[in-house]
C-alpha cells in the first residue's frame, strides 16, 4: 500500500484485443473510434493486428486503419505482429511500435501462432533485428503466463527465461500476459518477484483477462510491488479465439478509476473515456462489463 | 501478502440484501433457496428482513421464510431487523440471530430508516438490552461509511464512534459497509487501521459493494490487514432501495474464489454454490453479474 507509483502508464489495446472478437466494424468506425481514443488522454494504443484476416477477419483492414488514424502528437499507435510477413507489412504501414505475442506454454504457441516456442523465438529473432534497423520499438506479450488452458500450470521459470530472452533482444518491454484470467494475488506477487530478479521492473507491463473477477487485485498487487505499466481494454472487451474460457481484459475505465482513487496519475480523462466508451457500447450494440461505464 | 487470516467467515446476504432488490419471489422458492445455501457449506446466511412490507414487498412473507426454513446443523440464519416492532416480529419467529443497521450518515438514517443518527442509537440500545435478554446474539452494519449518496464524505471518527457504541452494547460484530460501493483500498487500509485501534479485528467484518469494481481490491487489502469476516451475495445481487446508484454486493462465487486462490479455507464447497447460483438466476431470469459464475 506504501510503494505505489505516482504515475501509471496504460497501454489501450481495445482496438486490438477488444475488436478481433467482435463483428466487423466498419474501418471509418475503427479510426473514428481511435482518434476519439487519442483525445482521452491516453498514451499508447494498439491499433490493430498484421494477422491474416483468414483466421481474424474483424482485423482484415489493418493498413487501412493505420493508415487512416490522424496521429496525435504524444500517442503512441502499436500494432501486434505474429510474424515475419505481418511485420513487414506493419513496418510499411506508419505504425509507430509493435507487439510481438510469444506464449510461455508451448501448446498454446502451436494453437495461436502455429509454431512451437522455439520456432517462434527464432522468427522473433529475426523480427527484433529487422525492427531494430528499422527503428521500431517492439514489446512482447507472453500470454498464459499465469496458467494455459492446454497445459494448466506454467512455471515461473518457463515465463522468465522468455522474458529475459525479450528484453535482451531489445524489447522495451515484457507484457505478461494472464490470457485466459486464472492469475491470483499470490501468484502475481510471485511472478513480479521473480523478474524483477533478472529484468528492471520498468521493462515490466501486466496484461490481465478479468475473467474470474480477480484483474484488478492482481494489478494491485503489482502496483504495491512498483509495477507501473498495464494493458486494459475499453469497456472491459477482449478474449483470444486460440484460448478457450478466455474473456474480456481487465477494463480501462476500471482501472483507471481505481489508480486514481488511490492517488495515481494517469493523465487519463475518465470523463472523455466512458463517453467514447459509451458511443462504441452503442456501435457494438452489447452492453460492456465495465463496472465504472455502468455508472455514467 | 502475508498476514492473510487461514480461514475466512462469510455471512451471505443474498436471500436478504439480494432479494430484497428483486420482484416477489414465491415464499416457498425462497425456502428452497435457503435450503440449497445451508448445504453449500456457507455457516451464516441472511434470510429475511424484518421491514414493513409497504417499503419492501419482497420481503413481506419474512415470518413465514424463517419458520418454513428446515435449518442445518452449524448454520445460523440471521435477519435484518430496522425497528423495535421488527425486532419483537423477529424474536418470536425463531430466528437464530439479528442484524441491526445504521449509518455513518445521518442523512442516510433518515431516508433509510426515518430516524437520526441519535433517534437510531436510542432505539437499538432498546433492542440491544432486549435481544441480550433473549439470548439473541446480534450485529451491526454501518452503511455509508465509505461515502454517502447524500452527504460524501463520510469522516473515519463518525464509523469509528458508532461502531465502539455497538461493540460496547453486546454486538458480536460490526460490518462496515460500503453501500454504494465508492470505498478504494487507501480508504479501506486507513478505516481498519483506524477501527482496530478502539475494536478487536474479529469483532470487524467487512460489506462491500461491486459498483464500480473495486470490492474485491478493497477485501485483498481487508485481508491483508487480518480481517476474516465479509459479507457477499450469491451471484452479486443486491443494492439499496435508499441510496440512489448503490449495486450489487460483491459476489459470493467470486469472493470464495479468489480465498481459495490465495490458500484461505471457507469451508465452501465452490461448486456446488455455483450450482445453487445458476437455479437462482433461471429463477430470476436475468444474467447475474458474478464473473466466477459465468465460467460455470
Amino acid at each position: 500500500m506504501h510503494n505505489f507509483p505516482k504515475v501509471v502508464n496504460i497501454m489501450e489495446v481495445g482496438p486490438r484485443d477488444g475488436l478481433q472478437n467482435e463483428d466487423f466494424v466498419d474501418t471509418e468506425n475503427k479510426i473514428s473510434f481511435i482518434s476519439d481514443l487519442s483525445l482521452t488522454g491516453l498514451s499508447r494504443i494498439e491499433v490493430t493486428a498484421f494477422v491474416n484476416p483468414k483466421w481474424v477477419p474483424s482485423l482484415a483492414d489493418q493498413i487501412e486503419v493505420v493508415r487512416g488514424i490522424k496521429k496525435i502528437s504524444g500517442v503512441k499507435y502499436s500494432a501486434l505482429v505474429p510474424n515475419i510477413k505481418g511485420y513487414e507489412l506493419a513496418s510499411k504501414s506508419g505504425i509507430d511500435e509493435i507487439a510481438l505475442v510469444i506464449s510461455a506454454s508451448n501448446s498454446h504457441n502451436k494453437k495461436n501462432i502455429n509454431k512451437t516456442t522455439e520456432q517462434a523465438l527464432l522468427q522473433y529473432k529475426q523480427i527484433a533485428t529487422k525492427a531494430q534497423a528499422d527503428n521500431i520499438p517492439f514489446r512482447v506479450y507472453i500470454s498464459c503466463a499465469f496458467g494455459c488452458p492446454y497445459e494448466g500450470n506454467i512455471s515461473i521459470k518457463s515465463v522468465s527465461e522468455i522474458a529475459k530472452k525479450f528484453i535482451d533482444l531489445g524489447a522495451y518491454q515484457v507484457s505478461i500476459s494472464d490470457t485466459i484470467g486464472v492469475g491470483n494475488p499470490i501468484q502475481t506477487f510471485n511472478i513480479i518477484k521473480e523478474l524483477t530478479k533478472i529484468i528492471f521492473i520498468d521493462k515490466l507491463a501486466l496484461h490481465m483477462h478479468d475473467t474470474r473477477g480477480l484483474a484488478l487485485s492482481n494489478i494491485l498487487v503489482a502496483l504495491d510491488l512498483g509495477v507501473s505499466s498495464f494493458d486494459s481494454a475499453i469497456g472491459g472487451l477482449g478474449g483470444c479465439p486460440y484460448a478457450p474460457g478466455a474473456s474480456g481484459n481487465v477494463s480501462t475505465e476500471d482501472l483507471v478509476y481505481m489508480l486514481h482513487s488511490i492517488g495515481i496519475q494517469t493523465g487519463i480523462d475518465l470523463d472523455n473515456l466512458c463517453n467514447v466508451s459509451k458511443k462504441l457500447q452503442k456501435l457494438l450494440g452489447h452492453k460492456f462489463p465495465s463496472k465504472v461505464l455502468s455508472c455514467y
